[in-house]
């Protein structure tokens, strides 16, 4: 029964992993999706909204039967309740990029990024799959220090929110309402994904040392969208 | 033993509810402040923020306390089960609403919300009130017939939402970039705390019947911010 139970406590944190990498993939194609108009790549990470959905469904399933059937204590309980925690914050990240793919959708073949925020996106766009990449080796390895690096680029994430709020409000800004509201909600989109690429690793932390730091709350005190400007 | 767990459940149970109010509570308030530029209102809500933190990290605590050394089964699991996804829930609904707090302080005393998007932000923050009511009714009463009406104001909200972008893209949409990207961005709030309500209605109806529909995946698959333009 034990050996069952570390076996699928082992595939639940592959079906994370999985998650990550889908996560990261998804914000990967959406940006480029967005940067170059290529609304064919937008239509592809948009259909993976179903199969993120069936994920978080799965992981949800498999970590609810494992408390239901097994009644693990300590770091096995810890373990599994993470789970339910992550699978949500993983499913968040992906819908995310879903959001990007479908403003780039919508934008159409035939729109340009305006180039004073171009270089912005690109980078909250790499910021991002860099975030979500790591938070998917921390699933992996349980490697602490990685969980600190995580914060850090969350706070260069919150910095490009702000250069990126500054490039709309600018008294030059020429492309109209629509790319304005566009781009913030954009904006949004990345500095949302980066606050749950951080309660990932303070969920991870939480498995390793029983401390609950809280990856909601940090993630509520970290998102600053309406206090930066 | 089952004596104390029944009370602990029911006092978690009753932060819950308590949470439900204090989101509510804290979205009126924002919603008046921003219609009447009051920033001693918005101060106030804002200073909840660190309220809702406290009440998040402690019925994460309780939850996870009953789950270690209570170690439920069947309807108990599923109520502290339950519990964990709720307090994130309202505390992201709270969190929402110190978001619309801060955007009224931000704009100051002698702003004018425009006439063409008042009646309609007028009309989110009452449903987004009315819903988180209704949640905590719920939360309170286990009545699965409410979780139904719940899912059809969040139409409601959605009807909205799409009515608040099609007034900020209008070609006579005559305050400024700024504006629209305050009021792009409050539409999104308001529609992510109706979903976090429908979230919570989810939960509720999983802890009866046992059926885990998913919570954050509806809420997602309402989340249709990104389609509505």
């Amino acid at each position: 029964m034990r050996e069952d139970f570390q076996f699928r406590l082992d595939r639940l944190s592959d079906h994370r992993t999985l998650m990550a990498l889908v996560a990261s993939d998804a914000m990967r194609d959406a940006t480029t999706a967005l940067l170059t108009s290529d609304v064919v790549l937008a239509s592809k990470v948009i259909g993976q909204e179903t199969f993120l959905n069936d994920m978080l469904a799965q992981g949800e399933q498999v970590s609810l039967d494992l408390l239901a059937r097994e009644a693990p204590v300590a770091s096995d309980l810890r373990r599994v309740v993470s789970a339910l925690w992550i699978v949500s914050n993983l499913h968040r990240m992906g819908i995310l990029a879903v959001h990007v793919a479908r403003t780039a959708e919508r934008r159409g073949p035939d729109t340009e990024v305006p180039a004073e925020v171009r270089t912005i996106i690109e980078m909250m766009g790499q910021v991002a799959v860099h975030l979500s990449e790591t938070a998917g080796r921390l699933l992996n390895g349980s490697d602490v220090s990685a969980a600190a690096s995580l914060e850090s680029e969350d706070d260069l994430m919150d910095t490009l929110h702000r250069q990126l709020f500054d490039a709309l409000f600018a008294a030059d800004w020429s492309h109209g309402v629509a790319a304005a509201i566009d781009f913030a909600l954009l904006g949004r989109y990345y500095e949302r994904f980066a606050d749950q690429a951080v309660a990932v690793s303070r969920r991870v932390v939480f498995v390793i040392t029983g401390e609950n730091i809280g990856g909601d709350r940090t993630a509520a005190a970290l998102d600053a969208t309406s206090a930066i400007r």
